[in-house]
Formats: C-alpha cells, sequence, structure tokens
C-alpha cells in the first residue's frame, strides 16, 4: 500500500491525536466502523466534533472546486450507507484517491455538513493515511452499474458492488439467526460428514472423490521417468539368485568357515531383495487400478468408492437417536447438469432432527424456525433489506413481515389435489396434470402459496410412491407422513417427515422400493435398538435467502457458485 | 415403537394428567429435557410433585425388590446426568424396560427420594407412554465401559455413550462459542467454497472431485447393452447421404415438383442426421476420456480438474477485501496418508480474515477468541468439563482457567530458537535438531508452551524460506509477519499472518518460490486495485476440543471421522 505523498499535515497535533472513544472502535484495527457512525439513529449527527480514524473503499468520488477539495463516498462493509469523506487538496494528491475502488485510511473531524444536504454526519480529513490506488482503465468492476449476470465472470471482485456486500450480510444474519433459533430451542448442531459412502436414497446425482487419478498420475510419471523392468532384468535377477543360493549350498556341503557362509547368505539375501523390488515394479501400470475388470476400490484412499454427500439427514439421525435434538447446517451436493437458476452443484442445508416428536412437531418447528428468520432480518437487517426492496423486489419486506406474522395453512396432500382440480376446472392452466398420487410440480406450490392462499402453506401425508422410504407410512398404508412448506416466490423451501421408527415397517418399504437391505444396516440399527419416534426436515439455505431479498437466481446468494462447465476460485 | 403390554393405569386421572408448566417443556415434543430437571441448582428437589413426561435412553437399568419395582437411570442427552426412575411391576413388564440403550416414554410424578442417595429427585411413574426395546445379546455396546478405539467400529451407535455424548456437547458449544464470538465482533460468516480449483499453496495433498469416472462407467455400460456402429456401418450410412444427395441434384436438374424435392431433401436430411449419429456414437470410448495423452478434463463436471478445499482462506481475502472483517467456519481436507493421532482427511477449520489491520491485530484477535471459547466452556459446559476431568484428563479444567487468565506470551521466532538452543545446551533432549531457519517441530513448541513458559505462548515473525507466499516480507527482509499460537496439551492450535499486501513485493514472493502466476490473478487482484493491509489466522477446530477436553485421538472429537482406509456411514 502506497504511502500518499501529501504535505505534511498542518500541525505536529494531528500525530499525537488521540482518536476518540465516544465511537465504537474495532476490537482489533485502529478504524472505527462506518456503521457505528451512519448506522446511529441520528445518521450519526451526534459525533459531530469526534476525531476518528476510518478506512474503506471509495463507492463514488469526485473533485469538486475547481480540484481545491474531494467528495469520496466511503463504505467498509459494516452497512450498506457510505461515510461522506471530503479531503483537501492541501492534505492529499487528490486524484489518487477518487477512483471507484480505491482503498483509503483517514483520520478526520466528523462535522454537521451544511444544511440541505443528503447526509447527517461528514468526515473532514486531516490526515491521509494510507491509500490502495486504483487504475480505472484497468479495473475489472469500475462502472456503478453492472449487471449480476456480469458479476458471475468477476467472483473475486463482485463483493466490492453494493448488492452482493448487502446479499453477504443477509446471508450472514440467516446462517446466525440458524444458530441462535436451534441453540436457543436447545439443539445440539452437529458435524456431518462432507465425504461419505452411504447414499441418502436417490436424493441425487453424486461427486465422486478420489486419489486414484492422482496416484495413477503420478505413477505414469515414475515410470517415464524411471522405466519398468523389462523381463529379461527380471529373469537376470532371478537367475542371480539361483546362482548365490547355489554358491551357498556349495559352501556349505563343503563345510566352509562361518564367516564364509554368512557372506554368502548376505549376498544371497540382497539378491532376492533386489528381485522383489523389481518385481514389485514390474507390476506398476500405467491407469487406474483395476481388477477383474473392474476399478479397484481397495486401493482408493478410502479403501472404497466415497462421494460427497447428498444430505446428512441419516447420519445425523445416528445422534438425534442418542442426545435428541440435533441439527446439521453445512454444504451438500448434486452432480446434476442443471443448469437453472434454482440449482447449484454445491450449496448448503439446515436439517434438524428431533427426538421424541411427530409430525406435528416437525411442522411447528419448522413454522417456528422459519418466522425466526424473517424477524431476525426485520431486525438486524432492515438497512439491507431497504436496499433489496428498493432496487430488486419492492414486495421483500412486506414478503417478511406477511410470513413472520401469520400462521401457516396446513392442508394434507389430498387436500391440495383436490384445490388444484378445482382450479383447473376454474379455467387456471397448468403445464403438469393434476390428479392424486403425482409430486406436486413447482407451478402447483407456487398456485398454492401465492394465488390460493397468498400465505405460507404446508402440505403433508403424501403419496408413498413418492416419497423416500424412511418416512413414516401412515395408517391408511397409502400416505406417508412427510410436510412441504411451501412460501411464495420460491415455493417449496422446506421438506420433511416423520421418520419410520419401526423396524419391521422400513425393512419393509426398503425391500419394497427395491433397495438393497446391507448399505441400511447402520440405519436399520437405529430401529432394532432402543428406537425412538422422531422427525426432522431440510431447508435449502440458498432458497431462503431467494425468498428473503428477491434475487431471482441462486448464483448469486452465495459467494462462490459451482454449477456444470463452473468452479471459479 | 412397541406399546407396553402393561396394565391399565389405576385410573381415568392418569390419560387426563396435564402436564406441568413449572418444568420447562420441549418447544416441538411433548417431553420434557432432563436437563430441565436434574441440570437445575437444587438438582430438581425443587419440582418435587411435579407431573412431568419424560423420555431418554436408559444407561442402567435393574430390577429390585424381587421383581416388584425397577430403577433406570434416563438420559436424553441434554446433559450428562441421568434422571433416576421408579417403575413399578404393576405399571410395566419390568424386564422389557431394564436393558441399557433401552428408549422410554414416561408419565410420572416427581418425587424427593429417602435420604441417604445420591439423586435429588426421582420420577415415579404413572404410565409407560412407550418402549424401544434392546436385546441385549444382541446389542453392539452394551456394556458400560468400551473403549474409545472399540467404538470408532461403530459410529453409528457411539453417541449413545457419555463419553461421545458430552464430546457433542462440548463440540456444539464451541461451535456456537466461535460464531457467538465474530458475530459480536462484526465479523461476516462468509460461505467459502468446498470444490475448488485453486489450491491454496502447498497446503498438502488433495482429494479430487469428479464425475468423469461415473461418466464412464455409464458409457461402458451403455456400449456393453447397445454396441457401437461398425466402420461399415457407418460407410454404410455415408454412402446413404450421397445417394440421396444424387436424388436431390437429380430432381432439381429435371425441374421437378416442388413437393418432390421437398419430400427428397427431408429424405436426404435424415440420411444426415442418421450419420452423424453414428459418428457421434462411434467416438464414444470406453474408459476415462483423454485428449494427447492426457485426462480431458474439459469433459469433467466443471470443465477443469476440481479438487477439495484445503483452505478457505485465498476465497474469504477476496470478501476480506471488500466488507473488512471476515471468517469462514467449515470443512476443509488432506488427501495424506496420515495415520496418526492428530490428522484426518476432512476436519473443520475456523478462519477469520481482518482488514486494515496488521500482525499485532491478528494476535490479539487471537488471544481474545482463544480466551472467549475456554470462558465459554466454563460457563456453560462445567458439568461436561467435569466429566471429561474425572474420566480423562484430570488437569483441563484448571487448563481452562489458566488460559482464559492469562496474557500469552509473545515472543519472535529468533528469541524462540534461543531459547531452545539454552535449552539444548542445559541438557534437554529433542529429536530434531535446534537451528535458525528449521520449521519448529511439535517437540519444540510444546517444550516452550509446556515447560519453559507453562502457558500460551505466540511465535512470530518466521523465517520466510518455511513459510506461504502470501506472508508479508518483514523490514529485515528475512523474516514474514507470521505468527503461530502454541498451546499446553496440542501444541500449535492457530497460523496466522499478515498478508503480502504490496502487488510488486508478492509477484516477486511467487515467483521466487518458483510457482507459476498464471492461477495466481485474481488473487494478484486484490492487490492491484484498492488492496488493503490485512491478516488472518486458522484455527483447527478438532485441535481446540482435544485442548479443551484432553483426549488424545482426534478421531474421537469428530463425529464421523475420515482418515486412510476408514469413511464409514
Amino acid at each position: 500500500m502506497a504511502e500518499t505523498d501529501q504535505p505534511p499535515p498542518p500541525s505536529d497535533q494531528l500525530a499525537a491525536m488521540s482518536l476518540t472513544d465516544a465511537v465504537e472502535k474495532h476490537a482489533f484495527s485502529d478504524r472505527v466502523l462506518i456503521r457505528s457512525i451512519v448506522g446511529r439513529p441520528d445518521g450519526g449527527a451526534g459525533l459531530a466534533g469526534q476525531k476518528v480514524r476510518a478506512g474503506g473503499w471509495v463507492k463514488t468520488g469526485r473533485e469538486q472546486g475547481k480540484g481545491t477539495f474531494a467528495f469520496l463516498e466511503l463504505n467498509d462493509g459494516s452497512c450498506p450507507a457510505n461515510l461522506q469523506v471530503i479531503v483537501d487538496a492541501g492534505v492529499a494528491v487528490l486524484n489518487k484517491l477518487v477512483a471507484t475502488g480505491t482503498c483509503v485510511v483517514v483520520d478526520g473531524l466528523l462535522k454537521v455538513p451544511p444544511e440541505g444536504t443528503r447526509q447527517k454526519i461528514e468526515l473532514r480529513v486531516e490526515k491521509v493515511v494510507s491509500v490502495g490506488e486504483v487504475d480505472p482503465a484497468k479495473y475489472p468492476i469500475p462502472k456503478t452499474k453492472l449487471t449480476l449476470e456480469f458479476l458471475r465472470d468477476h467472483l473475486h471482485l463482485r463483493s466490492r458492488t453494493n448488492t452482493i456486500a448487502a446479499l453477504a450480510r443477509i446471508r450472514n444474519a440467516l446462517a446466525f439467526a440458524t444458530h441462535s433459533f436451534f441453540q436457543e430451542h436447545n439443539f445440539l448442531y452437529v458435524h456431518t460428514p462432507i465425504i461419505t459412502t452411504s447414499d441418502c436414497e436417490g436424493a441425487g446425482e453424486m461427486f465422486q472423490v478420489t486419489t486414484l487419478i492422482s496416484e495413477s498420475e503420478k505413477i505414469e510419471k515414475e515410470l517415464i521417468k524411471n522405466p519398468p523392468p523389462s523381463e529379461a532384468d527380471i529373469e537376470a535377477a532371478r537367475q542371480l539368485v539361483s546362482e548365490r543360493g547355489e554358491a551357498v549350498k556349495q559352501l556349505k556341503a563343503a563345510k566352509a568357515s562361518k564367516s564364509d557362509i554368512t557372506a554368502s547368505v548376505a549376498e544371497l539375501n540382497r539378491a532376492k531383495e533386489n528381485l522383489s523390488k523389481l518385481e514389485e515394479r514390474s507390476k506398476l501400470k500405467p491407469g487406474i487400478p483395476k481388477k477383474d475388470g473392474k476399478i479397484d476400490y481397495t486401493q482408493d484412499f478410502f479403501a472404497r468408492q466415497a462421494f460427497l454427500t447428498v444430505s446428512g439427514q441419516l447420519q445425523v439421525e445416528t445422534y438425534a437417536c442418542a442426545v435428541s435434538n440435533v441439527y446439521t447446517f453445512g454444504p451438500t451436493f448434486r452432480a446434476e447438469q442443471s443448469h437453472t437458476s434454482r440449482h447449484l452443484a454445491e450449496f448448503w442445508m439446515v436439517e434438524p432432527e428431533i427426538a421424541f416428536a411427530d409430525l406435528q412437531d416437525d411442522m411447528k418447528c419448522a413454522e417456528a424456525y422459519v418466522k425466526y428468520m424473517c424477524n431476525w432480518l426485520l431486525d438486524k437487517c432492515l438497512d439491507d433489506m431497504e436496499f433489496m426492496a428498493k432496487s430488486y423486489d419492492k414486495g421483500c419486506i412486506d414478503r417478511l413481515k406477511m410470513v413472520a406474522s401469520t400462521p401457516f395453512v396446513r392442508i394434507t396432500y389430498t387436500e391440495a389435489v383436490e384445490l388444484l382440480e378445482e382450479a383447473v376446472k376454474g379455467g387456471k392452466k397448468f403445464e403438469n396434470e393434476v390428479k392424486w398420487g403425482i409430486d406436486l410440480a413447482s407451478e402447483h406450490e407456487r398456485y398454492l402459496t401465492e394465488v390460493k392462499f397468498q400465505k405460507p402453506v404446508i402440505v403433508y401425508n403424501y403419496p408413498k410412491g413418492i416419497k423416500a422410504f424412511y418416512m413414516r407410512l401412515n395408517d391408511d398404508l397409502k400416505t406417508v407422513a412427510a410436510m412441504d412448506v411451501l412460501v411464495p416466490k420460491v415455493g417449496e423451501l422446506i421438506g420433511g417427515s416423520q421418520r419410520e421408527e419401526r423396524y419391521d415397517v422400513i425393512r419393509e418399504r426398503i425391500s419394497e422400493m427395491g433397495l438393497p437391505l446391507e448399505p441400511y444396516e447402520w440405519y436399520l440399527d437405529l430401529r432394532r435398538f432402543g428406537t425412538v419416534k422422531h422427525c426432522g426436515f431440510g431447508l435449502g439455505f440458498e432458497r431462503m435467502i431467494l425468498f428473503a431479498t428477491g434475487i431471482d437466481n441462486i448464483r448469486d446468494v452465495i459467494p462462490f457458485p459451482r454449477y456444470p462447465g463452473r468452479a471459479d476460485l
């Protein structure tokens, strides 16, 4: 970072300037947070007269008064609002400060600006401490209005834009709200594995995790550098072993001295060792190791085929069936070739699991959790939500308020289908046919929550044929105790179920679905030994952000999106 | 879950029994948490006379009084203490309840037990609501004393043991403490990617993430089912195209009717389509796709080679250089063949990154964070810590108190080496030679923190030759602004540094280390445009748990350990 080649400060007293304690200083930095100035209810006006050190990046800068001073809008990411900074030409070389993206640290005095300006406070700079310059001709994101699509090609810089920074704060708020909610309700956070050898029953295509390819590449390189022994080399080594063996035999027959025999045996052993090394090396083959025509996974890192998890549910159930209330919150993966605005190859999921609880408890928990997140954003992120409302979705704040305050509608799947059939009779057109037994399509879900009820809807008791084997069979033997939470804007936000806790029933269901029993034996053990009524659900974390903010493309609400053909950084 | 075949309750009033509000009920279940009874300061005595529903797993059970009643020690995972439950033979079939691991839900009355017993409260059962039975002859973990090593072969059940459950609560507490600490200090939680195409400079061997193997297996299956076209098939199809083309030409030359020509052109197009399909299929080859003798990663899911992350640091820096204070907390991976008690293939790391901050700020943050976690455990997990002290490491509580209250020693690397050299002169034997320039070995680190200072030590300013390119070069041009936090019991707990923010210097360092510049261009952009002084560190989360609890093997402090040859569940 270049120190500015500025004129010396007007007097020595600046160097000794004690930064005020009236403004919240950052705990591990000598600057104050810009939020602690402009985020105050009075917009910072009450801090007039205070000396502070502030740092941030210039959002917009311009020289004024024929180059006698400059205005900088400074942002440090602590809030959406900028601090207005005024630098006189006597204090610094102004044209090094004004380019968008420039990083500056300044000491100065907070003052109330002249009447008629939007700001409640501004910083008159007394010293420029440091500058990280920007050449606007080369800066990849110099303009203030860039499309979200363009920004996806500049992942490493896009967090410097107002939108991506606001989304980072909203995402952070929802993540901490998630932890706070479950901790307040006595759930334990359990880290389920990312690398797994289980398959959560066809939740989707899985990525493989392996060291076989890199190992085989290593061997290939090694074989090029150091070619394997030829058959002749091995034959020669074998010959040597046989000769050395013969020599030992003859010495023994001749009753030679002990030391001569020992020396000869040592030579024999060296020859044997050399032979076995050559034989070992002759087995090295380029390519992935195979056995009986199939890839030999016993040579892979985990001695078996391993994948990236599609869900932590099955594993977290082992903890629920021991410590009662648990949740996971971590990345999950799908290797599907989905190029839609709603799918990612890597995304985050929240999966609570509750013992001694049934489907009603599950719905209660899901509703309370979603409401909690809505209230959290309204309480703690209102400035960012106002930015989203202004820039992307004017209804997003009202939607949060509505969801936070409205009891969720609860209808059975059968009732949902009846309502959809009524709608069709009334002239509503769906692309997908409506009849009992179908999996509800997104258009059906959105009709129910956005048109029919205009509030969140929980649909429960789905046909068993369209749901996973672990969902609890209802007494009608036709439906399972599953539930989906539908919300306006995104449709399905949560999917959950009461789990089948009856050993005989779940065994039967696994077979009925044509799945092998063996990989699920550990899961069956939870029912074999001390089984417990339990339930749980999964919330797609990025979907929650889409719902909250009104952003359309899921690639914009995760810091580093992964999708077919793209995994930048 | 089998309903018990018990005699009917003595009177109808039990069915209508209203569970008391005096005991905290679980929000999403009809039972109370056992902690809300036995975890009270009075051990639950004040709740005598209350009716409650409790559920949990039997830790130990025994029939007494010639089978007239049974004692059950019930635990639901909410705290280490059990609730003592007494069931009369008239209420349930006792021998179905007493096996270790049995899950029971019971309604009953809280009573003060007879004097002279350890418990302050016990539950007299009035109704057994449900039982999840256990056949002790088949239960894999029936005994109460099992080695941690044995339990590693039963990951799905081991959380039912006191030790693994206590570790789950401690891990949960440390995770939430981590979020609470950084949130209180205005850091944003940023989800860095798990799948990455960057390499955090030789932090370790990486796992590859791919769909190439599964895709090639799909193709192999498909080719067996549906063999590829032969050269003759393709030649025939080519012939047909040429004939059809000729036919069109002739019709046109003969000025045939428009409809005849159209029909003929349609036939030509069909022939062309067929040919191109056959040609496409003839390119299908079993095995992983190659190009110029190398694996063709353009055909992999992300169109390039992808890996599991070894660190989120480089990526999280992009956010620090935009929103100032950020942290990651997520899984990271190493594909090394490490079979030690300190290494995992999948482990969790906490990585804060602070803009406008230098190495001193970094150390301040690291010390505050570690102290915060120690205090958190002492405040919120003392019962679990007491269990660990009793069962594994009698000094662990004192260690937490010491670290929470003692200022960390800070010495330069050069001073550290001098101290070690002095120790050697004084007769101390190390396996690894001590001299300026070496990377400190674990034995050196533990000597400093456990013997020399007997408190946490921060060593800083390491020789540049043993540290990564991104660490800031000091003015001596020999050392970099790196720091390691060493603590008793585990040695290195944290490693961090001020990052090199000077564009020219970091470019030079990358070249000096023989690394290619191209993959780091995006990282260099952070220095090219609006660069900022910044620093950060990484804490190995499992190491923190080892430090806190005194557990020896890292495989026991993560729910689902992954290491060479093992990835159960």
